[in-house]
C-alpha cells in the first residue's frame, strides 16, 4: 500500500458546503449550483492543491417529510453521473467519485455508466455504492417504505458482484480493431456473464470494453456492521467518521479483522474519516466562525431533523425535554449510524433543543477548528497514528472554506511531507497505489 | 412553427460511422472511440456548420446472438448520458440528444439525469425515448426475452407521463434562495406527484429544479403504429426513414392525423428522416465510394443479420434461395419496422444473399449519392415539399464523411437559404422554434 501521502478528497453533497444551512452564508453560491462553471472552479481549486478526488454524495429523493425540510433545506442538486462526466472534460488529474444507489438502479446501466466515465476520464472514475436509507427514496421507486436494512445489503453485495463481472466481460485486449481481417473483437475473450441470483438476472456481456482502471474505484460509506462487511469485501475506499484517535484505532482494528475474513491485506482498503475544518487566524476567530454557522439554522429545521433521525415525530414534545423513546435498532430501516448517534445523545441526557442544534450544525463529522497549524497538527497526528489513510474534507461553506484550506492548510501539510506536491502519473488507482483488479475470465483460461 | 431553416442532426450510433462495417475503413477511428477528444472534434465540426444537434442512438446490450456479431461488428460504445454530459462542457450551441431506454431504466433516474444535463448544457438536452426491441437487451434486465410490443409502448407512455410530471414538480421560480429569510424554496410550489399507475409508482418531487427547457426535448424513432402514436402524443422530434417524396407525403399526412387526435397542431412535431449522404466529385466517384463500402462487409455478418431481422435462423438455408416464411407481425416482439422491411423484400423475391448484402450495407436510411450539388438538390426538394423539417445525417464513415458534408454540402444549402448560417440565441427549443412546455401544476393554481 502507498501511504507516502495522505489521501485528500473534497466532499460535495450540499454544493454550497457541508454545513446544513451553508446556502444562507453570504459567501455561498446561489442558483449557480446548477451550472458547470461553479463546479469547474471548485475542481480547479482542488487540483491546484493536488487533492486526490472529488467525492459527490447523493440522495435519490427530496428530503421532505416535514415542510421545513423543503422550505429551509437546499434539497436540490445535480445528479452525480452527469456532473462528473461534465467535469471529466475540464479536469486532468483529480479522481471523480460519485454516488449511485444500488437499491434503485439497474446493475447493467450502472456498470456501463461508470465504465464509460472511466474511459472518458482516462481512468479517474469512482463509484460510491450506497443502499439508500430514506423512505422518501424508496417511494420514488415503486415502494411504500424503505427496504429492510439487512436485505438492502445482501442485495447490494449481489449487485456489486454483477457489476464487477460485467466489467470483466471484455477481457483486456479483447478489442482487436483489425481493419485488414475484419476482426473487431475476439469472441473467445468477450463473455456472457449469465448471472442468475436471488435478486438479479443479467446475461451480459457489457457493451463497453474493460476500462482503464479495470474496475472504477469502489467507495463505500456507512458504518453499520453490514456496511463495513460490504466495504471489507468490495471497496477500495471507505468513508467514515471518527471521534478521535482512540475511536479511530478501534475502528481500524475492527476493519483489519473484517478484511482478513475476506482474504484481503489490511492496507488494501483506504479508510478516510470525514472532517469539517474550520480555519481561523486564531482559535477565537475559528470559534466565531462556528457560532456564525449556528446562527444560520432555523430552529424548526433542527427539530424536524431530530424527528427524522429518531424515527419519531418530536414536534409536539417540549423542546427542553428529553429525546423520545427510540425504536429498536433491529427494526430500524433508516441509517443506523444516525439512530446510534441518537442513542448516545439520549444517554447523555441531551434535550431536544440541544440535539436539534447539534444535528443542524454538523453532519456528524469531526470538527477540526483552529488555525491552519492547529488543523495540520491534528490531521498529521491522525495520519501518523495509522488510523486513517487520509481525509474526506467536508468544508462548511463553499467555495471559500475550500480556498482557505487550499491556501493555508495544504501548504502546511506539504511542508511536513504528508500531502503530495504533485500528482503521480496514471489512473486514480495508480495515483493511490491501488492494484488494477485481475480479470476473472482471464484467470480461468 | 419555425421552418425558416432545415433542422440538421448528426447521427451517432456506431461512432465510426453509420455503415455497419465503417470501423474497417482506413479513415475510421480505432480505440479513440472511447476517448472524449474524438467526439469533441466531431461536435466542433458539427457546430462549425451550425448543425442543430448530435443524435446519439444506443442499445443496452451487445448484439451477439451469432458469433459473427461479436467478431465483426463494432458493438461496443460509450453510454450516451456520460458522453453527452462530457460534451456539454466543451460545446456551446449544439443540441445534445441521447437515447435512454424507457423499458430498462427507472423514470426517476431518467428524469433527473436529463434535467441535470439540461442545466449543465444551459438548455441543450434531448431524450430519445426508445422501448428496446432486442432479446439481448431484455436479458440484461432480468427477463428471458423481449417484452411484448404493445405492452412496451403502453408502459413507455406511462413512463413519459411520470417523467414529465417530475419535470414539473418544481414550478418555475419555486427556488427562492432567500438568504435573509432562510427560505430556500417555496413549499407551495414544490409538488409530490403521487403517481400510482399500472406500471409505475413514483412519489416525487424530483430533487432538481425545473430545467432551462422546462422539459428537455423529447425525440422518438420507430415507425410502428404504436411508435407513431407515442411520438404524436409526447415527442418534439420524430426520426424516421423515407423512401422518397411520395412516401414522405403519405407519412406526414398520417402523422398530421395522429397529432390532431392528441390535440396538437400539425407543425408542433419536427419530422426528420435519416439520410445517408455519399458525396463524390462526380456521380461515378460517389458510386465507387459506395462499392468500396460494400467490400468491407464479411458475408457471414450479413447472413446473421437476415436471421436477426427475420426472427428465423437462415444460416443453414441456401444463400441464393428465397427468404424464409416470416413470423406474424402481431406476434413479433422485435423492431416491427425491420420485419416490415423483410416482408417487402420477400415480396420482391430477393434472395438471402441479396438481402444480406443490403442489410449489412445500410441502416435502411435513404442513400443520397452524388455530387454536393446533387445532394443539396434532393435535400432542398424534400424540405420544400413540406414532407420533413430537416434531416438526421447518417454519415457512412466518420469523421471524414461528416467533414466532407460540412465543407461541401452545407455551404451549398446555406447559399440557397435553407440551412442556417448562425445559431439562434437561447435553448435548443428556442433555436428550433419549439415552445417551452407549460407546467401542469402552475396551470392548476
Amino acid at each position: 500500500m502507498n501511504r507516502e501521502h495522505m489521501v485528500l478528497g473534497a466532499f460535495l453533497f450540499n454544493p454550497q458546503g457541508d454545513h446544513r444551512m451553508s446556502w444562507r452564508h453570504p459567501d455561498a453560491p446561489g442558483a449557480d449550483i446548477f451550472g458547470l462553471s461553479y463546479f469547474q472552479r471548485l475542481a480547479a481549486l482542488a487540483e491546484s492543491a493536488c487533492m486526490d478526488a472529488l467525492f459527490i454524495a447523493d440522495h435519490v429523493a427530496m428530503w421532505d417529510s416535514y415542510e421545513s425540510n423543503v422550505a429551509h433545506y437546499a434539497n436540490a442538486r445535480l445528479e452525480p453521473i452527469t456532473l462528473l462526466s461534465a467535469l471529466s472534460a475540464v479536469t486532468r488529474d483529480i479522481g471523480l467519485i460519485g454516488t449511485v444507489s444500488a437499491s434503485y438502479s439497474e446493475p447493467y446501466n450502472t456498470a456501463r455508466m461508470f465504465a464509460s466515465l472511466d474511459h472518458l476520464s482516462q481512468g479517474r472514475a469512482g463509484w460510491n455504492v450506497v443502499t439508500s436509507g430514506m423512505d422518501e427514496e424508496a417511494m420514488n421507486f415503486g415502494r411504500d417504505a424503505n427496504l429492510e436494512h439487512r436485505f438492502r445489503y445482501e442485495r447490494a453485495a449481489e449487485y456489486l458482484e454483477v457489476v464487477e463481472t460485467l466489467w470483466d466481460s471484455w477481457e483486456d485486449g479483447a478489442m482487436l480493431v483489425d481493419k485488414a481481417t475484419g476482426a473487431f473483437a475476439d469472441p473467445s475473450r468477450v463473455h456472457r456473464i449469465d448471472h442468475d441470483g436471488a435478486h438479479f438476472k443479467v446475461r451480459g456481456p457489457l457493451n463497453v470494453p474493460r476500462s482503464p482502471q479495470g474496475y472504477p474505484l469502489i467507495a463505500q460509506a456507512g458504518a453499520s456492521s453490514d456496511g463495513r462487511d460490504l466495504a471489507a469485501r468490495y471497496a477500495d475506499l471507505h468513508f467514515t467518521r471518527y471521534r478521535g484517535i482512540d475511536d479511530g484505532r478501534a475502528y481500524r482494528q475492527d476493519f483489519d479483522a473484517r478484511l482478513a475474513r475476506f482474504g484481503r491485506a489490511p492496507g488494501s482498503l483506504k479508510i478516510l474519516p470525514g472532517i469539517q475544518p474550520i480555519i481561523g487566524e486564531s482559535a477565537a476567530e475559528a470559534e466565531e466562525k462556528r457560532a456564525r454557522l449556528e446562527s444560520l439554522v432555523p430552529e424548526r429545521l433542527g427539530v424536524d431533523m431530530v424527528s427524522s433521525w429518531c424515527g419519531v415525530d418530536v414536534s409536539g414534545m417540549p423542546l427542553d425535554g428529553p429525546l423520545p423513546d427510540l425504536p429498536d435498532e433491529a427494526h430500524y430501516n433508516g441509517q443506523r449510524t444516525n439512530l446510534k448517534r441518537m442513542q448516545g445523545l439520549k444517554e447523555q441526557n441531551k434535550t431536544i433543543r440541544e440535539v436539534a442544534r447539534l444535528l443542524a450544525n454538523a453532519g456528524g463529522a469531526q470538527v477540526m477548528a483552529g488555525t491552519a497549524t492547529d488543523i495540520a497538527d491534528e490531521m498529521e497526528a491522525w495520519f501518523k497514528a495509522g488510523i486513517c489513510d487520509g481525509f474526506i474534507l467536508m468544508f462548511p461553506i463553499l467555495p471559500t472554506d475550500c480556498a482557505d484550506f487550499v491556501n493555508k492548510v495544504v501548504p502546511e501539510l506539504q511542508r511536513r511531507g504528508v500531502a503530495q506536491t504533485r500528482y503521480r502519473e496514471g489512473t486514480l488507482r495508480d495515483k493511490l497505489g491501488l492494484a488494477r483488479p485481475a480479470n476473472r475470465f482471464a484467470r480461468s483460461r
